[in-house]
């Protein structure tokens, strides 16, 4: 049986890149009037078939990314989402969406599912697995959000740095006596959190408490109200989360307490819910999209070979200064 | 070349369901003792192996779908995609995520791509095409939220009763002077919930002002902050969407109108959203998992050839009380 010609060929014969070939057949993304010229050449002279499931045979390769999340309903992941699907759909690739819910068996059936389906990459925002799990992979990964080992690419934000920055400015607002709801321990964006936090308020004189908190609106709220109730005098909280914060800001409104004026709080994230909040939440905003895209982007480079200038991203944070904390100029 | 035996042939040599034989394979789902041993015999027989590119290629079928949704980011979008995921998974298929940002042309551009990559079928939640080029496809598709044609089964809440109930209540609140947010006119749901509310003031002595609005924060909130302005006297609005009426709701905020001593508002659909706003949104909420969940097992139906009992299903929606509305009881 003759062997088909595949993209790689075209590209070869065409003297382009790949990339540039799958823009050019999925009619997205930039190509010059020149390279699309010597694809069409190439294409015709090979009699090429963009029959993709025949060439994901061939080349055991697809355009399919798997992309695993914790679950799409935490406001969080869906801007990632939308992000990784824009810069993979500009580059020819779709996107599967996985759920894990944050469970080892169900991510790891996951990737067994789509390693037959011969996806071309996985970005990974949730990390339940040892690291060993991806090293025997052989399959393209990057990490989005979270670590998963050394060896694997990673994006995320400047975890750190971001909540010295929040910190800072409940201090710099005058609060005394703060309450810090940590996400849950071991996950590495929420102890890197805490980190900043502790980093912060080390050697200043205030009262600090630190409060473990699922991302969950529910429990969040719930656990809220029994910090407020029960600890007297608080009058900053800094949520690890938005949608935490989110929680926060409706105990201490069930509880009649007035936000900013006795109580100031802050957030971690910056997703659409902090403005939509009344009042607007204050939050460290992180580059959400920026994110997303970058990580499909090195995912692709890594599909495609191309070496990785740098294997570990952190996007910076910004302050986003709304309603939930009280300031002199507004 | 010999036929490779596919997932049919072991189900039809095991004389189990396709459904049955792709939840063994995939360890999702209920599968009897019985049968299991059944499929296990069956795979060795026919020494199958579950290749599902190799599989794909002879059955031009996938276990992928398409599911194409405005934009995953608008709060709505994620729960569905949820449900539908879940679904999915406990059958044996996978999601591919695509937005189409209501434009046509990148709707069609998905419709190509994913069917080159022989998807089994599509879960579509916008309609920017003619009904045309969705008949002209010749796979299995379902549309969710919006009716396609009279052809193409759906899935969608009762929005008009929906918004019957919901002004019921607003008129029931003593509301005189009712603004209604329509969403965008042509689009189903949007259409229907004007028809709702318009039956519901009917004959009623009460004054109404309709007010195109489209489904996203931002302008809903220049929008209300607009009529609230200009407009004396409102005392009650209705929004087509929660995140419009979110929108309201911070417009009243920042005017230092009280919600809902002055103005009472409700919402229409019953995302996570309307619960985390303080105070919490009165809403007519969707049973946005159901949706999903009935889409995706009538689109399995579809690809297996089973007959549907119905082709149209109408999932019931329920108002739910919360703080923008004034009770007696609370």
């Amino acid at each position: 049986m003759k062997q088909l010609a595949n993209i790689r060929d075209v590209a070869k014969e065409a003297g382009v890149s790949v990339a540039s070939v799958s823009r050019y057949l999925n009619k997205k993304g930039y190509i010059s009037e020149e390279a699309k010229k010597k694809v069409q050449s190439a294409i015709e002279l090979l009699g090429y078939k963009p029959n993709l499931v025949a060439r994901s045979l061939s080349t055991k390769q697809t355009n399919l990314i798997g992309l695993i999340v914790p679950d799409i309903t935490n406001p969080f992941f869906p801007e990632l989402a939308r992000a990784v699907e824009d810069v993979a759909l500009s580059y020819g690739y779709t996107v599967i969406l996985c759920n894990s819910d944050e469970e080892a068996e169900k991510e790891i059936n996951y990737i067994e599912m789509l390693k037959q389906k011969y996806v071309a990459g996985f970005i990974v925002a949730t990390n339940q697995l040892q690291a060993s799990h991806y090293e025997d992979l052989d399959i393209p990964i990057v990490a989005l959000d979270r670590m998963i080992h050394d060896s694997i690419p990673t994006v995320s934000s400047n975890n750190i740095e971001g909540a010295r920055l929040g910190t800072s400015y409940l201090l710099e607002q005058n609060c005394q006596n703060i309450v810090f709801m940590r996400g849950p321990s071991g996950l590495g964006p929420a102890d890197d959190r805490l980190a900043g936090f502790l980093e912060a308020i080390e050697g200043k004189d205030i009262t600090s408490h630190i409060i473990e908190c699922p991302f969950n609106f529910e429990h969040s709220e719930r656990i809220a109200k029994k910090f407020l109730t029960e600890i007297e005098g608080i009058d900053g909280i800094f949520a690890s989360t938005d949608v935490s914060a989110a929680g926060a800001l409706k105990a201490a409104y069930s509880l009649g307490i007035s936000v900013p004026s006795n109580v100031q709080i802050i957030g971690f994230d910056g997703i659409a819910l902090a403005g939509m909040l009344t009042p607007g939440l204050t939050t460290v905003a992180q580059d959400i999209y920026k994110l997303g895209a970058i990580a499909m982007r090195m995912l692709i480079k890594k599909i495609e070979d191309i070496e990785l200038d740098d294997k570990v991203i952190q996007v910076p944070v910004e302050l986003v200064v709304r309603g939930t904390t009280r300031s002199e100029l507004r």
